[in-house]
């Protein structure tokens, strides 16, 4: 898988797509890694044959998807791969009705039943005990809805860590930021004791399962977890939220 | 799920990245959907009070990530989510190794069982024809690795559509640009007719779990055809690719 893909269309791309995509090849045929140095505008500028307005606009687009790191006058670097960028298209998505809640749902489900399987066959002893301690953090903080979904998430992402595939880790943040939205409005819909309880419950029975190292038990906890929680946020939507 | 929320990092977040998160709350608030036109820059300039030359950059932001859509002059729209955002991020980090083949396929297996159990509940009579006339194509280009290798990508969007998520399309289409290169390699290591026409009665018997609307084998048909191709990806690298 290393030859040359181009980002986007290829034949009749615009000089910033072109330029974008001498940069990406660059970085493909050096072998270049995260944090390595770039040529700075005027190299490829002069390459290409290009204005430096365009590689300028290149430039600017690259580091928008985050392929490079570009900075207070540094020279530019490579980039880190960060959900954001995929994050960024799904809230506008969601935000101009091109995706549905539902439809998120279902993928964040996909993933996640995966995700909690694979960590309880490749969790280390210290992500076992971490996703343990943040279902607790949780149980702690039944009465402060801020510092509760905040546990959450972040037990979601120490399972996907625990899976040991850095694709399903920046899947699992890209849906970060509708999550800070999502989880506090299903929490709301969880007046009583028992039900709050019942899901930190859920999450207990995760957390135990990739511990025990069960994946098939970890996967159907994960399953009940987001049949039960889908539910809560159908619900809250269809009270007028 | 209507609450405003900023694209990345929000207190210091730099002026262009403030510019950015306006457009984003403005497309918000008056509820546009794709097509609709926004203001140009010179009006979000204004009302931030910001120069012109931020907002220009944020517009070219923007645009990279697909969440706008501007070009010659025209005055900008709200962009149609593209799965070519999530592909650059992808295609990225594949290239600079942040993450591995074995890794990509994990996710497309977890998403793909997950597409064609949805497509056999959900699939219309046409979309069942369709997946099994591209499973057809297949067949009759054996001989023709380029177009074989296109109706098999097609394929695998056809079943993505027939699931009828369009999260689930655009991330399937996002990894589009890495089978370009993956597809034909496995294919490259099916060197006799007896290991091609196993790989394409696999694909049939997906096609036909889903026009008999049966989930059950057209996720375990599925995974049949993931497990033998990752195979056959890794002995390709393994011999040197």
């Amino acid at each position: 898988m290393s030859a040359s893909i181009p980002i986007g269309r290829a034949p009749g791309a615009s000089l910033v797509q072109q330029a974008m995509d001498m940069v990406s090849t660059y970085i493909r045929e050096h072998e270049l890694r995260v944090g390595d140095t770039l040529p700075g505008e005027a190299h490829f500028a002069g390459e290409l044959g290009v204005s430096r307005a365009v590689m300028r606009e290149a430039f600017g687009a690259l580091a928008a998807l985050r392929l490079i790191d570009v900075g207070n006058g540094r020279k530019p670097r490579v980039g880190a791969m960060d959900g954001s960028v995929i994050a960024a298209s799904l809230d506008h998505a969601v935000s101009t009705a091109q995706i549905g809640v539902p439809e998120i749902w279902d993928v964040r489900r996909t993933i996640e039943l995966r995700t909690a399987e694979l960590a309880a066959m490749e969790r280390t002893d210290e992500e076992a005990a971490e996703i343990e301690a943040l279902a607790e953090k949780m149980a702690e903080c039944v009465d402060d809805l801020d510092a509760m979904c905040r546990y959450d998430i972040a037990f979601h992402e120490a399972i996907a860590k625990a899976a040991h595939n850095a694709l399903f880790v920046q899947i699992v943040a890209s849906f970060g930021p509708l999550m800070e939205v999502a989880v506090p409005t299903a929490w709301r819909t969880r007046t009583t004791d028992f039900q709050r309880e019942t899901t930190i419950e859920r999450h207990r029975a995760v957390a135990r399962a990739i511990r025990r190292k069960d994946p098939i038990v970890a996967t159907m906890a994960m399953g009940d977890h987001f049949d039960a929680s889908i539910g809560d946020i159908l619900k809250a939507r269809a009270g007028g939220e």
